[in-house]
């Protein structure tokens, strides 16, 4: 069906439901269950379907289906950037899942700014979204445990959810799923791995107070230092993003001040070892021969690395978060905190501490 | 505001936007222009509204403000997946102009699924998105052309608009923004490079015939084998996704027949660089000592690799959609089009050929 390009909407009549259903052979009623997503339809009918949508060029009075209480059922996430690949993971274990149950899913980024954050949580609540997760590493004070309850009684009051992944939970009167990471026990893991090879001094990088994600990793760490008895340097533990960048950073600084003081690495996600890596060997030390490193998450860059590391699936979170929040839908009840486990993932880039 | 959690919603009034007007201390009108984000109002004055929003915990109806004209300005992306670097970063940078331009920016993956996009797009257009960005490497046939026309005049009927980046346009009569990227020009300055090298026989790892990103790379390959009047040899273009398992698979399998029978590798995007530098590391052959690689992109993980690789930026790609749209809604005409170019980014993973 051709069209006049620059047409204004109001100038030309728009297709109505009913056009779409006589054009399918089919019911109103059938047209309007396949666009919500909740008809069972045979593929056979679903493509009539969809292709009088595309011919005639139907556009669903969103209006009328809210009225009809058939509005496209979605399910949304908000995280702090794509860029990150733990967040991009995360997202794809929740779009595969979303699709999986035939929704649509929207991905929101906020960069960390709460206002961002709130505008979108209100955007998807407008869209009467079944789940809203949040996530991704922050500040878990005050203020934020406020937000998160009003976002929390906000959705719950129109009949959503409010899911958290990878952020300290609320309590049990607050009505959010929560999807824990196991950051301290990968850590802990992670640290034992040096320990048990005879580094005693191993350096942390990435440390960040506050902020939820480095300070479960830091704790982590430094209670696999109490476990061996080996004694905690806070000298040891260096402040920075879970970026490449930072590790660059953070480890050409340590190293500017002459040889390195420690054996061996323990960083706080794969992207500060990627930099972190590159420093040393801008410096003439090998890995692992002269410095042993241990990562965090599987990411990139772990196997340009060969890198070991803790291996965390984000892409599993994302769809634990979705299946929770469509279950606790369906079932109702106290809303389920479950946190998702690590496992070391052994490659090169360790060796046992080399006794001079 | 205390909530008590899974009230239903029609057991509650709602705050109206009056009350969040009267607490705020200004006019309804006012309410209504700073949350659908087109009216400059003081820090101040939008701190207090927000804030009043917030404590009332307002949802604004959608219909109400639709029926005003007053929803939410959104831009929307479009894009496969957001576990690719690339389209990442072409996300950021739509999602920081948008930010920037005072809208909200949707972001949607479709798994490369054309059903997946259409529902993707028909959503958008029912939230009266400013501009659908559509990011991507598609097989640019007939029923493609036909999907994109009616998305271009779906949308611009009801004033909105199709941008389209880093795929193919569709001609004169199509109502698009297009972004292209300089695919073949990157590529011809990647094989260039080997070639002046004195590099004759180059892997290029990657090809795809059909899908435009890898046809436009390979066209600017064969192109440069022209000018610099090498032969070409088609079985030195190996198939596959790109992906760092494909370009470890690639390489795996072209080092399992014997000692290569080439001196470099173009690597069709930098993913396929890791991959291949990794199993050129497995088989004992050192880059670029032994074999000189060129990457595509400069996203992960060219820094950890030290790649020689053609720099995009996607996040400038990105943010000129956004631009160029919004520019295109405020002054109307023939809907822009341009290319973004790339340039090499010289680091040491190639060195001259070896002539023994």
């Amino acid at each position: 069906m051709a069209r006049r390009a620059n047409v204004p909407a109001n100038g030309r009549r728009r297709s109505t439901i009913r056009e779409v259903a006589d054009r399918a052979g089919v019911s109103v009623a059938t047209v309007s269950r396949i666009l919500s997503g909740d008809y069972p339809a045979s593929p056979t009918t679903r493509k009539r379907v969809m292709l009088a949508v595309e011919e005639l060029d139907y556009v669903a009075n969103a209006h009328a289906r809210a009225l009809a209480g058939t509005s496209a059922k979605s399910v949304a996430i908000v995280l702090n950037s794509v860029i990150s690949p733990a967040y991009a993971h995360v997202a794809q274990g929740v779009e595969a899942q979303t699709a999986a149950e035939g929704r649509l899913c929207l991905i929101g980024t906020t960069g960390g700014d709460p206002e961002r954050e709130l505008a979108m949580v209100q955007f998807m609540r407008e869209q009467h979204a079944e789940a809203v997760i949040l996530v991704g590493n922050v500040v878990a004070d005050e203020t934020y445990h406020k937000r998160m309850s009003r976002y929390a009684h906000g959705l719950a009051a129109i009949g959503s959810r409010l899911v958290l992944c990878g952020r300290p939970p609320l309590g049990p009167d607050v009505p959010a799923v929560v999807v824990e990471y196991d950051h301290a026990g990968g850590a802990f893991a992670a640290t034992s791995h040096l320990l048990s090879a005879g580094h005693e001094r191993i350096l942390c990088l990435g440390s960040r107070p506050g902020y939820s994600t480095a300070e479960g990793r830091v704790a982590g760490y430094r209670r696999a230092l109490a476990a061996h008895r080996v004694p905690h340097d806070p000298a040891l533990e260096v402040e920075g993003m879970m970026e490449w960048h930072e590790g660059y950073r953070m480890m050409k600084e340590r190293l500017a001040t002459g040889a390195p003081d420690f054996t061996a690495v323990f960083a706080l996600n794969d992207l500060i070892a990627g930099g972190a890596v590159r420093a040393l060997t801008e410096e003439g030390l090998r890995v692992p021969d002269d410095v042993s490193i241990v990562g965090f998450d599987d990411l990139q860059p772990s196997l340009d690395l060969d890198l070991t590391t803790v291996h965390l699936s984000h892409e599993e979170v994302g769809r634990t978060a979705v299946r929770l929040a469509l279950e606790h839908e369906a079932r109702g009840g106290t809303p389920p905190h479950v946190t998702i486990g690590t496992h070391l993932v052994i490659r090169n880039s360790a060796r046992p501490r080399r006794m001079s």
